[in-house]
């Protein structure tokens, strides 16, 4: 395949994606099917066809590039932060709000995670597949864990991967919370973070007072 | 009202929660419907209509009592552990394992919160009452934590609501990937009792050697 074709297809596929999120936003998972997801895009099916086996492999796709966006986001966040020494290690909350504002995380993203973890739940063949996508995305989280710890002389109380599925799993949980008290973007922003935040002193071992030994 | 007519009214209700149960087993929260529940309970749509005002206030009740029923196992459980000085405060993970064996928690269970749950994201008024019934059960659960901890003169690390709120997030997102990964009920609450004894370990301050002080 020559570049151009390359990227010809991966920009087929991206404005698929586009389209099937513009889709799930208005009709949500269940009314959002092949046909309506190609009129959308302004393909034929067979163009979606030639892209994703189906659906379910699309919606898969789509939680991926969910978890990847907000892990990059995550990563550079903490990067720009390091760089200009504003990372406030000594408040963790207040750590967590400045990582947080920046991942792509809003009412529609939280809605279109929780429809795909549903299907996860009904579908074991897509639970394993959403399990397997998951499971990068925690190593992702860890790496960054694992760098601010390093960096900063930090202990943590449990493993990388562990704190990295707590963290998730917290703040999956009260995103969700918040969506369902019915708050906006950046209310859920704050919900989760404050929690985050609390949950990451508890990782934290107690940053001990410089001594000699 | 006279107290058998009490009773009898108890147990219509009690009737059609379990017929609602079997149903949702079957074909899931979308297929349960007021007629399919009253076929399997032998009501009529009438004695329905009596006890609950639609199909969402029979699940929100649903979810109560799945809610109250964990609570109140773990409540007895943890008695029964005190008394007997069983409890073991130095290893959080089998002590949760102890504890947890006892709650009322199976594949079935899971599936229908989740379902509950997504409902709940959907429909702001079904979400309020759903929020609603969850700070009861985080209450409930941060009272049997506030004994164990003046009982065994334990410190937290937060308060004891938050850390009801945490070890219900915890659990729950633990559980829901034990279900995915197609684990039965044994794995599910092994699964879950493992993590929420760690989770347990990071809430809790290290017990400190006895002193005079």
């Amino acid at each position: 395949m020559t570049t151009i074709a390359t990227r010809s297809r991966e920009n087929t596929r991206a404005r698929l994606l586009d389209a099937a999120a513009q889709v799930f936003a208005e009709v949500g998972l269940e009314g959002a099917t092949v046909e309506a997801v190609c009129e959308r895009a302004g393909f034929t099916r067979g163009a979606f066809y030639s892209n994703f086996a189906s659906m379910d492999e699309l919606f898969l796709t789509l939680a991926g590039s969910v978890g990847e966006a907000r892990v990059n986001a995550v990563r550079e966040r903490v990067q720009q932060m390091t760089e200009s020494g504003a990372l406030a290690l000594d408040d963790p909350v207040a750590l967590v709000q400045q990582v947080m504002d920046s991942a792509a995380d809003d009412r529609l993203g939280v809605m279109l995670m929780s429809e795909i973890r549903i299907r996860a739940l009904r579908d074991t063949e897509f639970g394993a597949a959403y399990l397997a996508g998951e499971r990068e995305m925690v190593a992702g989280i860890a790496r960054i864990i694992t760098d601010i710890v390093d960096k900063e002389c930090l202990v943590l109380r449990t493993d990388a991967e562990e704190t990295a599925r707590l963290l998730m799993i917290v703040w999956e949980g009260m995103t969700v919370r918040g969506a369902m008290a019915g708050a906006d973007d950046d209310q859920l922003r704050q919900t989760g973070s404050a929690e985050l935040g609390r949950m990451v002193s508890l990782l934290l071992e107690p940053v001990k007072p410089a001594s000699g030994s």
